[in-house]
């Protein structure tokens, strides 16, 4: 079998591959002795899951025809790009029209776009990278690139808040001195850290981004205005070098894959064509379920009321699981935050690796997530990567006897590791 | 605003893209004394539209949790995934598995995937391209290719089969002659055409992609075993060298995007990961319901029943309103074909040029599309784009009196052309 570079590259198992294949595995019949920690999916909270169950059996019996028989555009359905347009310029202050907004089948496909049409090789011969300016960051934007060279990450510096608690923090002297940019891509709050930019941060970056004449394109996956599944230190902000993304996977829909992006003319219409080109457009039913969740205000009471008190509470829960089970004689920290769908653990020692841990739990019918996958950092940088093979990260998304079982046999694998180094 | 090659090429309007915003012009709200014959939008049929709308609001009912609130595998629900097997293994003998097949957010994905992994730079600096061994063919091909020299067409043979008739032929050696070939992808039953491809020049074709070690894409979206939008002059077969494409979109589901490719499991694995890397699943609502329409035999009984009956009867009342309506002194010839989402006629007079029909039918507010978009003929091929400019299609799937008042005006702008020339 014949493939093309871009080809070779893309049927290459990334770390969001692996991560999937583990879902598939966990997921199939018979399996369900499986100790999940390692997914993304969002938590199964009843009432979500009620509200959006009858919110689309409202939408199939009243706008199925409109919807679902007829093909739409690939911007997205008027409706909902129009309440998009309508929330956020309430909301934010903002004054975009419906040039300003693409919808797409989940916000990864806008990512992969946005890397297509940003980076890679240029007409002139040049080459440009997406660039992550802080990892660990979300190990699904290591795949988006057709290019093996091109996605980098730019290792952050350390601050230790506390004897369990550190805090990742930019490196701008690195991420200003990075050739070759193409793109900036982050998620805030982050994918596996919680992390959450401030403005001063957005603000350099953003003047990065205008330098080099290129998008900074910000991930709000779990913050503001919904789902609020962690804490955004700053509101979404409109720049001309700025996309936002929003999805709703984390609001309680990740199967029904609606994501759009909000950003300048320029290059919300490359977008655009591109999105004709490769998948046509969203899906439509759930793009009117959506807009109808938007213009109703289900959405933000879900995200207010429902959704950041359940991470909360969760995160505070998972805290004191890791406090009370982890050995005090390991050299455990874990990334400061509040809410967020992940624990990010930091385990201090020269005994631990994330990918013999991950092996380890698999024996234990555990899933993690081994922290190399969120990095992308050059392999010459060897300081970085024996950080990334210190962390690991875990979900708060299942049932609390799960996580508390599984937090238990993690407690296990670190003493087995030690024992067995 | 710096794009790369690929940008460029992606963010280009394409054939399909001009599609794209003609639909999106059409149906704006206040447009809709737009005539509109250009788009691919399935027949609005009623029992068809109240057949998916029922079976969607059951399965929101039942199994909404299961599938709308986590992820799932890129590869596609399992119960689909197995649905799909044992159906087509019932339904022509094949012995596939699971490995056999991928499910796709549209069959469209499915095509830009594949283009991208078989076609494009190789490692070994070599450049394969996709090949359509016919042309015209569907439009939305043409963009499929992130690279501009990515898709190329062979022009047709043509025999005039009557009067007002005609049909094209392979031109088998010019088919065989083509070099860097990564890919051979057609429709059949064809968009523009409604043409089939019969068991010979089928096998005749998969030899060609075996001798390249190439995959063989076939396009089932008009044929068996569903919708029969047009008749399939043979069964859809299993070969190594060969991917078989399946959609819901013209049974009925066109904005909710399932697709399905069935072929040899190297080839679907590599198509697996790429899904993973760019848009994680199709959507999974949708997927159950496609399970369960298949399972139930209701996708069967629609095609069978409503949706092969009327196409049959939508064309042959084209075929006489085009022979009632059209001047009898232009030579006019419709493509041959029985059923079918389209007419497919080429005008061949030296005056007739197929973009200034398109414009002049603009200002009568009618929308056809123009031929030259479903030929990729390199422009060396000075018959062929001569042909190609003379040809245009019309939809069969509005109205009958919008097909009817569509066919007058286009009957009007003929003499006009003729005239201004």
């Amino acid at each position: 079998m014949k493939l093309s570079r871009s080809g070779q590259k893309m049927s290459d198992m990334s770390g969001l591959r692996s991560i999937m294949e583990d879902v598939a595995t966990s997921t199939a019949s018979g399996a369900s002795d499986w100790l999940n920690l390692s997914i993304g999916n969002p938590a199964q909270i009843k009432e979500v899951i009620d509200a959006w169950r009858d919110l689309t059996a409202t939408v199939v019996a009243e706008d199925f025809a409109a919807t679902s028989s007829r093909y739409g555009p690939s911007r997205g359905m008027p409706t909902l790009v129009e309440e998009i347009v309508t929330s956020f310029n309430a909301q934010y202050g903002w004054g975009i029209t419906a040039e300003n907004v693409v919808v797409g089948p989940g916000s990864q496909m806008l990512f992969f776009i946005a890397t297509a049409l940003f980076s890679g090789q240029t007409a002139d011969g040049s080459f440009q990278r997406v660039v992550l300016p802080m990892t660990p960051d979300y190990a699904g934007y290591l795949g988006l690139s057709t290019d093996p060279d091109g996605v980098t990450g730019i290792a952050p510096e350390i601050e230790l808040t506390g004897d369990r608690s550190f805090r990742y923090a930019f490196d701008f002297e690195a991420v200003e001195r990075c050739p070759e940019v193409g793109m900036l891509l982050l998620s805030s709050p982050s994918n596996p850290t919680g992390r959450s930019i401030d403005g001063d941060e957005l603000a350099r970056l953003v003047g990065l981004a205008r330098r080099h004449d290129v998008p900074l394109i910000v991930d709000h996956a779990y913050g503001a205005p919904f789902p609020r599944v962690a804490a955004s230190r700053v509101a979404p902000q409109w720049d001309d070098h700025l996309i936002n993304c929003f999805t709703l996977s984390k609001a309680g829909m990740p199967a029904e894959r609606v994501g759009f992006a909000i950003g300048p003319s320029r290059y919300i219409r490359a977008m655009v064509s591109f999105m004709a080109n490769s998948v046509l457009h969203a899906p439509q039913l759930m793009q009117r379920v959506a807009a109808r969740a938007l213009s109703s205000g289900l959405l933000d009471r879900l995200a207010a009321t429902v959704i950041n008190p359940f991470y909360r509470a969760r995160r505070l829960y998972a805290e004191r699981l890791l406090a009370d089970l982890l050995p005090e004689s390991v050299t455990w920290r874990l990334h400061a935050g509040e809410g967020g769908m992940f624990c990010w653990l930091w385990i201090d020692h020269d005994w631990f690796d994330d990918m013999a841990l991950y092996r380890l739990l698999k024996t234990k019918k555990v899933f993690v997530v081994p922290g190399r996958h969120f990095f992308a950092t050059p392999a010459s940088d060897a300081t970085a990567a024996s950080h990334a093979r210190r962390c690991f990260r875990i979900s708060l998304t299942a049932d609390e006897h799960v996580i508390a079982e599984g937090v238990g046999r993690i407690a296990e694998g670190l003493l087995e590791l030690r024992r067995s180094s």
